[in-house]
């Protein structure tokens, strides 16, 4: 069986960063500060997916990208023909963690030559079986999606901006979404309910056939007619950056699906597991260091340890 | 093999209880205001324990306290020869529940004949092999435990109210303790430490064998030499009271290593599943409703329930 291509829309940012503690660079110099960390929901998916499956990138830089991020994605399976450098600055995103790593205040968003991106797919990108429609406007999405001949599997983020402020827009495009990926507190806002249980059903009946509700360090659930499964995150003693984990975790559970070819209950249960593992690189490093020379090979052995932390033997 | 007895020391209450949405009562009728709800937590571990072996109770109460409640008790294998009935009114708590049934605010607390609540135990009760030491001052659960000669297992709660204002008492407990259960809020203001991880490492090197961190609906963690296990909370849909359900849990997990009688790495996984669904049925109900007619083939069967949550076959 062939792998088959994925094709990612999503952004490509620089992120200035700010951390509760000092926190090393590639380098290994430590610092709580760093500028110019690229970033961006698209660049961190095809990172992670690429471990697993070649990927079609959809996205947009400016003229101050720098030219070797690309070439690392391309040392990696990724296919950049489509990524439009645009005329002006690189979207940037400035962000400030708390101590708890978790919670986080925005502190400067310029959205640049991302204000006027129209997705455009490259020659050949139309017929991509596998499709993660980022966390970018719903219109953007269907723009995508409507390019895409005969996709096997659509799977899309979204944020509480759109879940408020477009609601229609949002509604059609999960409608024609396969697996919809968010988090507790966008479930709940999307459903109007509190308990997760009854939003995930809520949610499901509006045309999705799978949900994942992500819930950070405390893992993972999907949701869809065969049952419930639950994937705890790792316990990690070193989480340094936990921008881009998300996005990460998507990509790696899509890369998984895109090497399996199938997307029923059970292989997604492994999927998520697969997805939990590269997120779990993803926020061992500041930026993309975690995941940029991910192999296959070492998502499978934190896989393994995933699975072993809720394993029971029989009586 | 012979099911042990279990020891457990704590308070019993009346919990005044106010809910942000209306809750059926035992009778079906729904309210969101309760008084005079038999609760504390050495009667929600007693009942869950006893679904699975012999309990005895340390515990006080006032005059006012139903001797149906203590009826219900006995008729469950539960001896209530150490609960001393003092001259006085009983333990009373009132809180009110946030939307999210999660956060709480103390209303009142009114001590009572728990104010001079000096645990003694009964004939017979000081050879004990499991003790169950519930969230009392330090000071109290030291003396219960320098009466037990021998115990197999001395497990013991505690709270922030107790870490900041007795850390040498609490010291000396934990140095005495088998498996310790706190929380996460708790685990990380012990320890000091955010990183849950390395604040389980920290608090593991003050003495106890095991550690227990609860997470409330994120479920809980084990921690031991041998490793870490990541047990799932079940998905309820009806979430009713989580008045007791860390008791519940504490109990349930006492009540399957009372009879079973090992408490290695692996059983201390079952346990945890075992303490997890008795939790489960606490919840469902106000009080004591969800646990007061447990039997070990309910709490089995959700056992089942919570394994197939975390399942992930071979590929």
């Amino acid at each position: 069986m062939q792998t088959r291509p994925i094709l990612i829309v999503g952004s490509m940012a620089f992120d200035d960063l700010e951390f509760p503690v000092p926190v090393p660079d590639a380098d290994g110099t430590a610092r709580t500060s760093f500028v110019d960390v690229v970033g961006g929901s698209a660049t961190y998916s095809s990172l992670a997916a690429s471990a697993f499956a070649p990927v079609r990138v959809v996205a947009v830089v400016g003229n101050d990208f720098p030219e070797s991020a690309l070439d690392t994605m391309r040392s990696r399976q990724i296919d950049t023909a489509g990524i439009e450098r645009a005329d002006g600055l690189t979207f940037r995103w400035k962000g400030r963690y708390h101590a708890d790593l978790v919670n986080r205040d925005t502190l400067d968003t310029q959205l640049n030559v991302f204000a006027n991106f129209r997705p455009k797919l490259a020659d050949g990108y139309g017929d991509s079986p596998l499709v993660l429609l980022g966390n970018i406007h719903p219109e953007l999405q269907l723009e995508v999606l409507d390019q895409i001949r005969k996709p096997e599997l659509v799977v899309a983020d979204t944020m509480n901006f759109w879940i408020t402020g477009e609601p229609k827009t949002l509604a059609k495009l999960i409608e024609r979404t396969d697996l919809l990926i968010i988090n507790d507190e966008e479930a709940r806002l999307l459903s109007g309910i509190h308990n997760l249980a009854r939003a995930a059903k809520d949610i499901l009946s509006r045309g999705p056939k799978g949900l994942i509700i992500k819930r950070g360090e405390h893992g993972s659930l999907y949701f869809d007619k065969d049952g419930i499964f639950a994937s705890p995150a790792l316990l990690l003693e070193n989480v340094v950056d936990p921008t881009g984990a998300g996005d990460s975790f998507a990509g790696g559970l899509l890369g998984y699906l895109a090497d399996h070819g199938t997307y029923d209950h059970a292989t997604m249960r492994r999927a998520m597991l697969h997805g939990t593992a590269a997120a779990s690189f993803c926020v061992e490093a500041v930026g993309t260091n975690g995941i940029r020379s991910l192999e296959r090979e070492h998502v499978r052995k934190r896989v393994e340890r995933i699975r072993h932390l809720t394993h029971v033997g029989e009586e």
